[in-house]
């Protein structure tokens, strides 16, 4: 936890917060901060600067909280990856979300088992969990918008023309002939297809909305290093 | 598991290998193939190819293994990284292990914790055993070589010396005002300090070998995902 992520509840006034539960037991077991000491905070979708250590107590904390600077710019790209397994779902929420991701679209595939989408990894409070502790990984206080698309055609069809608009739409597809391209100056629309990779229709129907097939290299990676080895490699 | 990594101790003759354990569970829950059904192996430190089942009971199953493609290449970057975390460590070394890193090297540092060293995660079957779950996933065969050295100044300035002698030493520094090298063409050296951060006397260190200082952007990101985005950047 690198920055402490504070949302509207949190204010007991304009500029004093007061925080209990898991954000307090990482300030009095981790950081151990004396009275006076200033804390890295944030407000969710706002601005960064700091808190000043006013009161604690054993079970809650209070700031004094001035917010100075703009988080950091947002990664422009948007993600399309098939929904994977549950224990899978966090760790590529706190991934994305720790590299700026703004936009992410959870998709069906033909070889996506479809009991993932019954996992409470994707509730919505799950979900906001995930992407906080991305945040607070990595400085930042805008929370991703996360969609779950179980319509693949529908999405596809649909949806997908207008998402992919005046970016650069790219399918990462192993064993593909096209490096992926390097210092990108637009925003890119990735997809990142199930473990088991795409089948021929749905990789045509990306073709046919102009996806360029990629290769990231010769190895298999876990979708949380794809994330950050394309985030690496686009920009 | 996208490959199945197969060790001497395997081969019950020249070309033929009984697995029990882990590999034979996950071939018969997540594998489920019958006989005569074809499975990517490789052997460790060797060559990758296909594995037929000949046979299989309730405790191991056989494979008949054709072992034609070299392994895909290294990736030519040396990791030097501060000992993090316990549960970190064996996600670091899957991570780096993963990407096609041959030669990891977790050094101490004034803020690495001490009792760190003392994790389980480094004894030589645990080091293995995720070397092994990085390779099996990324279809690789060459084992990487892993180095502890808590002795921070004796290895810095005793055996550092060599060991970046030809490569591009870099030191990854947040708020450094040199962005990461895109693109780079011979072997990096890549030092990546504890989450503290470095001692000003630990850069100095490293300065006076010649590590140049870069930034990896503006977010703090997980040692697992810095690993994959210096990979991604630097190549």
């Amino acid at each position: 936890m690198n920055l402490i992520l504070l949302f509207e509840s949190d204010f007991i006034d304009t500029k004093r917060v007061r925080l209990a539960g898991r954000r307090y037991e990482h300030i009095a077991q981790i950081l151990k901060p004396q009275l006076g000491d200033q804390l890295c905070v944030g407000q969710a979708n706002a601005r960064i600067g700091t808190g000043r250590v006013v009161a604690h107590n054993r079970q809650s904390v209070e700031l004094q909280v001035e917010l100075k600077h703009n988080p950091p710019k947002a990664l422009p790209l948007t993600l399309i990856v098939a929904l994977p397994r549950p224990q899978v779902i966090k760790r590529t929420l706190l991934c994305a979300s720790s590299l700026g991701i703004k936009k992410i679209i959870f998709l069906d595939f033909a070889r996506v088992e479809k009991t993932f989408w019954q996992s409470s990894t994707l509730r919505e409070d799950a979900i906001q969990a995930s992407l906080v502790l991305g945040l607070e990984q990595a400085k930042d206080t805008v929370l991703p918008e996360v969609l779950l698309r179980k319509d693949f055609k529908g999405f596809v069809q649909g949806e997908l023309p207008a998402l992919i608009k005046g970016t650069l739409p790219l399918l990462a597809h192993p064993g593909s002939s096209n490096p992926c391209p390097k210092g990108v100056r637009q925003t890119v629309s990735l997809v990142i297809g199930p473990e088991g990779g795409l089948t021929e229709g749905e990789v045509k129907a990306f073709s046919v909305l102009g996806f360029q097939m990629i290769d990231l290299g010769p190895r298999i990676l876990r979708v949380e290093s794809v994330l950050p080895f394309a985030a690496g490699r686009l920009f």
